[in-house]
């Protein structure tokens, strides 16, 4: 795959996927000492990047075989994407998602008129449900991370980035299945390939981490951390090697550092942001002295989280840190 | 004051006030069974619509003058706003607030280098402090709404939302002082004069409301709302004259809906949002029945709110609502 993949998303996207702010804060960038730019991704349509990918997927169908409909299995953000991209062609989709799913997700799913089917978490038998049904009903797999459409369409996040503030030097993306940070790639090797892109991973869910040092695909029980969205996912062949060939690196965040990120999006940036959308800026203030100088764009994935859990984590996260705030800027 | 006052903003603002989202919901708009388009100028710089105007009436002045420096009273984001567009043309500036602001607006309005004076909020000689320093100092007084450029550069933003989105039949603007419903109305005169707009004011705090009713301006002891930017304004002439001429009506809202109006836009647009800068989107939940037909544009004006009462609001809100959610979309 290449940046050509990418282009052909985002004429594929074009009034489609919505162009998500470019926001900067002059606060927090004097807090940090750093120019950052976050992409606000939680304000896509369905409340996360996954539209992009889905769509550009389900469009590359030929007609008969998206009559007849798709099927996913994902941690909520992509089936929502799935589902909306099917209705936007009128095709049937089914989602398989883990019975654990917040109610924020599944309502989206279903809002957006897909047939759930829930699989128990831990005992995980997720994939051999989706083929199976897949086979039943005709439908075809759209995979969350492992297909080239899907990684192109995400790649459409870092290429309107890079067309709107100049002179980026880090990227960072979140990384789960690993399509968005694989598209992000793709996307600054063809802009300037001097970029250095960084993915990001909780350090209880550090598949990917893994898999880039030993130099293949591992996989992890599924882990515990407050990244519901990274819970369910393990690195996939098509991204991995992409990642492995482009990617600088991928960095790790304790868990202290996810809810502390969503505390300075809510104080800077005035924007409700779930756990794992918050994964890449946790990773810049985590690891702000290791990333290359200059200023870094900084991708929010997802804004999908119910109230409960996002009161916990800003309570939690707001009892750390101080209370200074604020001057928001959007760029487009 | 027509349309091209607006006009003239728009081209004194151009590559200076971010051009914020409109974002609309699926899911929203089916519960209300309206099409809705939320105008997010909490994601404006310095967290709020002031900035327009505060920017266009410092610009319009002659160098020598604005050298001297610039003063006003403000509830914080009319200060945070002065601030920063003195800051931009190298003059002093100097804010005279009151003492109960809320931490979040004080540290902003400190980070953008102004001088800060408080004045006791009940007792309430603001004016005369704001008066006397001017002249001791020879500041220009920069008003918070009554003012043509103040009011002009408020108009930016609906002129804005009727270049990005067809068909609007209906707007609503949040009303303090006045500046920002007057520009409103005028955006829109010169637009389409089929266009209704509203004014919506806390019912607490609804003294342009009665102003309309009996034909003068009247005002109203300190009023005790939760939308606290809207606590020590009152309705000014020059945006009162426009209001009383051009504004369909203003609605007024309880405090319960306010809260409701802020929930709801942590749900379906993952914005926070300040309680003053959920008024508008209150009074679409409050009245919509009372609304014409059509497509509905709703200013959301600020969004600088300190956690903990942004969760003592959310709690009360999100405790008497149900829990669905969302799919939000930008279009800009």
């Amino acid at each position: 795959m290449t940046v050509q993949h990418v282009l052909h998303a985002v004429e594929t996207l074009r009034g489609v996927a919505v162009r998500t702010p470019m926001l900067t804060s002059a606060a927090l960038n004097e807090e940090l000492g750093r120019e950052v730019w976050v992409k606000a991704e939680s304000q896509q349509l369905t409340g996360s990047f996954k539209l992009r990918g889905a769509y550009a997927a389900v469009a590359a169908l030929d007609p008969a075989t998206r009559g007849r409909g798709v099927i996913c299995a994902s941690s909520g953000n992509h089936a929502t994407a799935l589902a909306l991209a099917a209705r936007q062609f009128e095709a049937p989709a089914v989602v398989v998602v883990p019975e654990d799913l917040p109610v924020v997700k599944r309502r989206a799913i279903e809002n957006h008129g897909a047939r759930i089917v829930p699989y128990p978490r831990l005992t995980g038998r997720r994939d051999a449900v989706v083929h199976q049904l897949a086979y039943q009903h005709g439908l075809t797999i759209i995979p969350s991370a492992n297909d080239e459409r899907v990684i192109a369409g995400a790649g459409t996040v870092a290429w309107e980035m890079l067309q709107e503030v100049d002179g980026l030097t880090t990227l960072l993306a979140p990384v789960g299945g690993g399509g968005l940070a694989a598209g992000t790639a793709l996307a600054a090797s063809g802009h300037d390939p001097s970029l250095r892109v960084f993915g990001v991973e909780p350090s209880a869910a550090d598949d990917t981490h893994r898999s880039l040092r030993v130099g293949r695909l591992t996989s992890i029980s599924p882990p515990f951390t407050v990244a519901d969205g990274l819970r369910h996912t393990e690195p996939a062949r098509i991204p991995f090697e992409i990642n492995q060939r482009l990617l600088a690196d991928v960095l790790t965040v304790p868990e202290q550092a996810i809810s502390e990120a969503m505390a300075h999006l809510f104080r800077h940036f005035g924007l409700v942001v779930e756990p794992s959308g918050a994964v890449a800026f946790a990773g810049l203030i985590h690891a702000l002295d290791h990333l290359p100088d200059g200023p870094v764009g900084v991708i929010v994935s997802g804004g999908n989280v119910d109230w409960n859990t996002y009161k916990t984590l800003l309570d939690i996260a707001m009892a750390r840190m101080e209370a200074p705030h604020h001057a928001a800027a959007v760029l487009y």
